[in-house]
């Protein structure tokens, strides 16, 4: 296969880890006869530096016309304490969002055997656990209208959802919960709002094209608290996009592995992967960033052109680099900690 | 002091739970010389069988004219599977907060040493949380604006905040800080919302007032986060109606209390009081229900009042019950479980 890449480095630790992506995805291709191009654009804090803008056209451009985009990770603190800055690196992202269309953000929580002591939940409570989000990504408050009315004391958000992009959304969450073990929960306030209502209806409707799929609707509040008491009883779990960025930040935290946690945003006409963690601006050049995570979300984009094998065989590499601890500093529990580039060499020599 | 009370003891356990906190308020008022006339009224799903309203007229008089309202739970199974439901308990809660002027949800999380191994946390990370939330409760989406157009197919819910009632909220914030650890956190998201941008400008402005008091602003989504990992590392907390829904919840889950855990929601007029568990309707009538959330509750009612000595000496018994094993059977481990009826005649006794 003959790939185009856009690859997104970003701010921070993003470079860093995004090299050994690509490093451990070249060796991927060439292990399996695959010709990947990649082709570097700015985006966030270096992008606004750069050209004042933190998702430029050009990078844009970039994007559209690529096979996927590979995203490391963006913000920066010069940003961090003035929300309503003119320009700020968030606003390259909302706008990636919706001008690629990345309308479902796929996030996975699972365990690691090894890692299951770093959880701060007990371990009966976390075993086994294996969920995945689909997380609304270019609706809801985020996009709707939004302002300011009586000289700026009455502050606004609107929330809309159409139909079209529940069922959207709702469509790859039947989909994969038929990949996996059927079993499906819509997250919503539908005893308080009415897009929610019009969340529920909608999957409502769609459960007669899935018979073989177990739909379960649960109010945001109880999941919040579900998740913290027996996370491991979720598999698929579909909901919007607000509800979406608290819930899937706070199930990312419960495995203990949060550092290792990829994930997918998914678009009609291309999709991104990138870690969940941050730019982790401290620790940017000091060669320490874990570049695991961006591994495996390049797994996910493998894996997303129907390379599963591919995928597998990277995923297998971090597990075996778990087991034989080779590992940055943020896993080695007092061993020996290597370099971002040396586990990211090691990834590749082992793939 | 004379009081006057509004009871409503609400569906499920909600009687059985009340009853006992009027005995053991009952036993308090005895010993500390003051009158308490309690005014029982309906609400809830018992309120819809009853007149065909979860928050009728009749109650909202009785509540209105009360020095506080002493509340058990709502919610109904049989009205659970359809939110869309003409008539439903929730509907009632929120007239009632609207109506009532419920501002302040005040959701205390702690912890009890004799409880900290039923927490699906770690014990390092939950030894010693003491935090506080308060909740906006009457403005936000949930009373925004909310419908539909374009024949049903999209839906809407706004959310609207003034500066009036941020500053409402916050000022409670700022003022319970001052008698805790000087420590507030505001929990927004004013890296999307329009209306957090105003909350966050409105704390910011209300800093000078309160020199001694250290603010930091979170987001939501870090903030969902760091409640699992580091309970212990918040105190006072302040947030808008939607994120104070999931959040309190959240938190509600990781002392390993949650049975336990009490709650006020303060108004200009008159406040509310009630344990955060909710109806239970499995237990419903089986005299096996905690009641010692609804009395905690109660002893917040009276430390409202001003009468500090009351609530501490209701609050010690509740400490005094749990050393000495007097506990329904949620928290007996396996030993001895007493029943409802007698937690409370075991505290009425004690305090
Ligand atoms: C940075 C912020 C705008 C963003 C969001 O809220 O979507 C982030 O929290 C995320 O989840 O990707
Ligand atoms: C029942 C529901 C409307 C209510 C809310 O969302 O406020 C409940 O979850 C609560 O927190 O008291």
């Amino acid at each position: 296969m003959k790939l185009n890449i856009a690859l997104l480095a970003g701010d921070g630790i993003g470079p860093e880890v995004i090299n050994e992506a690509v490093k451990v995805s070249d060796a991927i291709a060439q292990k399996f006869g695959h010709e990947i191009t990649w082709k570097p654009a700015l985006t966030g804090a270096a992008a606004i530096d750069a050209v004042g803008e933190p998702y430029p056209d050009a990078t844009h451009e970039v994007c559209k016309n690529a096979d996927a985009v590979l995203f490391g990770a963006i913000g920066h603190p010069k940003y961090d304490n003035d929300p309503s800055a003119p320009v700020r690196p968030e606003q390259g992202l909302l706008k990636m969002r919706k001008a690629l269309g990345l309308f479902a953000n796929v996030r996975p929580t699972f365990t690691f055997p090894s890692l299951l002591d770093k959880s701060p939940l007990k371990r009966e409570r976390i075993e086994g656990t294996d969920l995945v989000f689909l997380r609304e990504l270019t609706g809801g408050i985020y996009f709707g209208e939004k302002g300011r009315k009586d000289n700026g004391d009455t502050a606004y958000d609107n929330c809309v959802y159409t139909r079209a992009e529940v069922q959207r959304l709702a469509k790859k969450g039947f989909e994969l919960a038929m990949t996996r073990s059927k079993k499906l929960c819509c997250v919503d306030k539908a005893n308080v709002l009415e897009t929610s209502r019009l969340w529920r209806e909608t999957v409502q409707a769609m459960e007669k094209d899935y018979p073989e799929v177990e739909v379960s609707y649960e109010f945001v509040d109880a999941v919040a608290m579900r998740l913290v008491q027996w996370p491991n009883s979720y598999d698929v779990l579909i909901t919007e996009n607000l509800f979406g960025d608290i819930l899937t930040d706070e199930a990312s935290v419960i495995s203990g592995s949060m550092g290792l946690m990829p994930s997918a945003s998914i678009g009609a006409e291309v999709s991104l992967f990138e870690p969940i963690h941050g730019s982790y601006p401290q620790a940017t050049g000091l060669n320490i960033a874990n570049p695991m995570a961006t591994i495996l979300s390049a797994a996910m984009m493998f894996e997303n052109f129907g390379l599963m094998e591919e995928g597998k065989a990277m995923r297998d590499a971090v597990n075996k680099a778990l087991e034989a601890g080779v590992v940055t500093e943020d896993l080695a529990n007092g061993g020996k900690a290597y370099g971002t580039k040396e586990v990211g060499d090691w990834l590749a020599a082992n793939v």
